[in-house]
């Protein structure tokens, strides 16, 4: 489509209302999924940060990296066990994870942000004590159908925030990307889990927004039916909605995050669909959000 | 016609290269003609300056206010004579276009753009000694066929800038809107040409930009023929342009004026036209600009 | 009378105590009347707000502008209607009022400053939002004996401050001017009380004093004996004193302007008699007033 | 005289200018001789300095201390013997002055300056190593009829100063009052004369101004004829001067601490009869000074 | 003993922890007795000062001055009367020990802790009004058996503390240096105990430790068996200690200064023995401290 | 080893005038070798960086990491080959070694500073650009016995600096941990030799020292006896070192590296054992260093 100019500048001008309306707050992106790995989606997605630093907003990348550890475990020859739904972390397989996250998907998002324009910094949990965790304990069930809880290694649970180091380069118009790799006693590594991760700085940073990038269109009432977006939640309704099994699985630990955010003061909370190219920057600059919004 | 907000997605992120660019950077807006007088435009222009802002730019506004003036001076039953081009300006005179241009049209201005969502302080010459001019005389042909200088009241030349006050209410967020009336020996009124005071407070902001909005599409090869717009002139061409008639009347003090703030500082200047909505907008984020660029 | 430099000396020493008391103090002067008519008198006011200003106190002039708006009305050839003592003031009574107050009255007020030594930045409450309205009402008595309201234009009620702007020109070194037009609902202008602005400035400015020029002694307790001038009154005294017509008239929206800036905060206001030369530095620099200081 | 208030603003207003003129500027005061032993005159310099700050200026006291130390030296039963004009300073003598000087007459100006209304910090020379002096020898004329050189002990000359301590409490408010005890290699203390101290300090400042109170009218032409005062002689004068015996004795060292801090960027320097109260008021704030300026 | 350069490395690394605890921590040190008699003491309590500070440490030190007092007043034949303990000040003695107090003794301290590498500046209670205080009555046992109460002169408490200039100083990276010098109405000077003074700074200062060096181990359980030092007291133990008199004369009213410290906010307090070389820096560097700290 | 208490004040006493000489400078040191595989060098030298923070310097620790990336090669069945002494690096192993290096070595040592009591931060030389490298082509003796340029994959050369986020991260009172991954043109990844880098970024600091941790004592005049240890070498006799093969081998290299961070203007550089535990500690904190310093 051809655009004339003026109509080009018609655009702009319908975004300052957005623009106005942001100017100064943090938003926090968690970013995975497809997004993360078609390389289109992926430069669209960290577009839309570095015009969100531009035009005055304060984005906070924070990402995940399932596919790439195991991708990595495989090459050494390592298998994966997984207790729970959570991924059996002995010292080896948190090493590896460590290395991917933060060694490389972590440097190759700051690449192409500063690639696109932006100035970014990749920071890990570790860095400055950033995520601080403890241990969280894997549940299983016994043989006499009882739940049990069992050590999986270095799987973490955020319990402090110190975000300094954050505040830091946000203030000195860095955008910071933060690896989900959190310390703990001793200085002990903890995957921990990027959503939660994502909230609990968003918390931190009393941020304005957490917007949780996913590979669904959002919250569907009817998950057959791709028209059946629910645009916004109020996070009251959502113990409702769980038993209706309209929240089910995957979606019922990302709302959760939401449902947290919002409790610690974070303003909304937006699920999105993050294989639509600019959804950040839709949901942000327009009237027309796509995904779901959870909100007090 | 119907974008899908994707598409706008796709314009905002084209604006992003020129975004980055411009950060930072102080744009002065010489603003008069049709632009001032049409409802439309005057929302156009100023929502562009507001934009400006809210993207980390310094948008400037000087006004001029011709009609308005002439308007008033009839009002009141008081006869214009003119000298050269220029209006004698008794005491009178002074008082009623101060007035106009100070209590009238730049309030309306500072108005417009608190209500579009920016903030705007208006401002006079006289305030903090921003503009200080000293007398113009008008140059009339004796019947002898000479040219004799006439005294023409409170007509003046802007000798010196004291920006303090602007810079105080640009660094505090506001948009300043001038009114270009300047302060003589004495504390006395002078009415200055509102394109030279543009180019003269660029100077003294070492602005990035002069932008003179015109009722003509720019600087046009064949005047007859609107598709033989010049987009681009070095200034060492423009004695030539002039030799050629290509410049002419009006045109001329606008081009030396932008070739004046080259000289002082300023990086590019634009002649452009105001006639067609958010050109300003259009010559700030986009390839394509919509006039003529005076260069060094 | 011939002072020698040494007794010149000591007057200036007899000033210390009165320049240590305000360091660092706001005040906020309504400057109207014979101060503003008389040239002697106007220089001496703003004589005394420039030294104020050197001595580390913050004067902020209000002005109001009444004969200035009836002389260039007539000029005009539009007739004035009062309604209940308020000018009824259409579009074009506004435009004219806005005219004057701002780019006539305010700006010959700002150059006098700046001639005088000071640095003057004049403003109107549309400049940064400065000064709120909301539409105020007439009052008018019907045939039937009953009082009725009715639109009476654009005669505004200061219903919110933004002091933003002052404090940064107050803050950067200049003295601010404030004409007393005022912004409502979709940037119309209105017309407010200058005395009101003066009292809801000074409570939003957190100001030590408001002082209100006026063209009598102060408050006398006999309105035909200038000797029996009130130099205190307390603020709870104020309905015994209308009730025994003491106060009467223009004195009682007056003195109700200092109780309201009183209960704002605002520590001592003050009639002042405008037609004394200098009398806001004798109020401020010497033990003996020259008015009525309104207390708690 | 009674003065009427009117009378009394009259005078503030004509200080206006001087006020202005000196704005921020610093001042330093050499303070010695009747004005530190008359209780009048002590309160008059020292309400003057007092002034001076909050009217916006910099005042510096720099101290003297001759009878008193000699007093105590009596006191303590310590004979004084003089080389060439210096006191021979012995270790006892050394202890004794430092006492007098830092710890009497320091902080009884501290006290008073305090008590009028200022705030006061006393320094020595060794505070922050704020003068920091070589020895200087005695010049004694030998048997022979020639010029030797002679230790006379602690007696110093300012090689260096550090201006830090000052500048701090300036800025914060105070009014440093500087004793002139310097220090030299290993902690060693050193009497150093008060007026080149004085000097070497508006030096280092950057001062405006350099005051030393003397017990003369300033520099008569005749020194018989107090009407002969010279009101201002320019630096290059001196050596005529001196050789036409108007310069004699103690005046010459005077005149030369002025032409080197002339040299050293003081913009003006003033030789002013500290008999006279208020007379650094009067050198300050009116046409009229009341001794000899010296200047480049 | 020789040591291995990395046994001293070693040494230096046990440091560490103390030095991270009390990084930015003010440090009120009173220094008194033989602390400042012995040449070889003194440097090593001022260099233990000027570590501090280098590390990050805010040390402040208050000096008392006894014995050079006296040593003067005998130099003047000036005989003291002693009441109650307190001696007699007349307005001779008074001169004496100020001039003593704040022209001597702190001016060593400054030049010897300048000549160590710190940078101090010497202040009195007068400075800034940094101790204010009252007078305070002597207390006599009449021929009747009664207390009465009697004047002795310049004698004071300190009832106020202007901190202003101290923490001026601190922050500019001074060590400040107090003599015991108050100042009371009207500007009279009063010798206040430095004990009081040092802790009524510790408050004011909220400092993190107050220190009192004295010639004594510190608190004995068994004052004839110097190996019984109680190197803790909780402030509710005292009572109990002064009436099992293991508290008694000159060490009562030091751990009531400390007691009133740790009662206005002081986190430690500490009685140290002055006679150990550099017992500030093992107080504060090493685990073993050297003398009775008082606690909440 | 016993020490009293009071002699390990006497240790802390020796350190402060290398404490006061190199208070708030910037020490860039080159961490690698055996002091990063052994645990104990490991600890010591970080707790060395935490106590140079402590006492207000400004540690900067570049890493190298060659053992653990062949280990990870290894781990993956990835060959490694060779060309002038510089490891071939396709993709896949930078991406291993970026690895290795970001998100493994510099996690754990930012995990040991954080545990010791420092705050560390790691850092890429991606992050905000801070390194920027050209490619390096490798050198190989063709068949016909002369030098061929080939290309050998990701290995670059530091061409500038962007020390933003470095001084950022200092300035908030962190330390920096860098890996040597620099970023190229598009976003490419460089491995970048981390002598080198060191280097550069002590250049681009303006460091105070470069310290060059290596496994051998230093330069040893004869390679054979390790008590040949030259302790300065100036930068003028390196040639003459070459050519008289002292210098040769793997300590050129470092060398050059001294000598090109002394040309870019940092005071003095140092090749340290890093075998000997604390040895930055006693380079900077003692007389006699322990390695050879390359000086002007």
């Amino acid at each position: 489509m051809l655009l004339s100019p003026m109509e080009k500048a018609g655009i702009l001008v319908e975004a300052l209302p957005y623009i106005k309306k942001f100017y100064g707050k943090t938003v926090v992106i968690k970013y995975g999924g497809h997004a993360m790995l078609n390389c289109e989606l992926k430069k669209a997605v960290l577009t839309d940060a570095v015009l969100m630093k531009y035009v005055g907003m304060h984005p906070v990348i924070v990402h995940g990296g399932g596919p790439d550890i195991t991708g990595m475990l495989k090459k050494v020859g390592k298998e994966s066990n997984f207790v729970g739904g959570l991924r059996v972390t002995d010292d080896e397989t948190m090493e590896i994870a460590q290395m991917v996250l933060v060694g490389k998907i972590n440097k190759d998002i700051v690449s192409m942000i500063n690639d696109i324009g932006g100035s970014a910094v990749g920071l890990s949990g570790k860095d400055g004590n950033l995520l601080v965790a403890d241990k969280k304990l894997g549940r299983v069930r016994s043989p006499e159908g009882q739940d049990e809880l069992v050590d999986i290694g270095h799987v973490g649970e955020v319990r402090q925030v110190n975000p300094g180091i954050l505040t830091t380069v946000i203030r000195e118009g860095y955008i910071p990307v933060v690896a989900p790799v959190a310390v703990g006693e001793g200085g002990v590594s903890y995957n921990v889990n990027a959503d939660s991760a994502a909230g609990a700085l968003a918390v931190a940073l009393n941020a304005d927004k957490l917007i949780i990038l996913t590979d669904v269109e959002g919250i569907l009432a009817d998950r057959n039916d791709k028209d059946s977006l629910i645009s916004t939640v109020k996070m009251d309704e959502v113990p409702n909605l769980i038993e209706r099994r309209i929240l089910e699985d995957g979606m019922i630990p990302k709302v959760e995050c939401c449902v947290s955010a919002l409790r610690g003061g974070v303003s909304t909370t937006h699920i999105l669909d993050g294989r639509v190219p600019h959804s950040v920057l839709l949901e942000v600059f327009t009237d027309r959000g796509v995904g779901t919004m959870v909100i007090k």
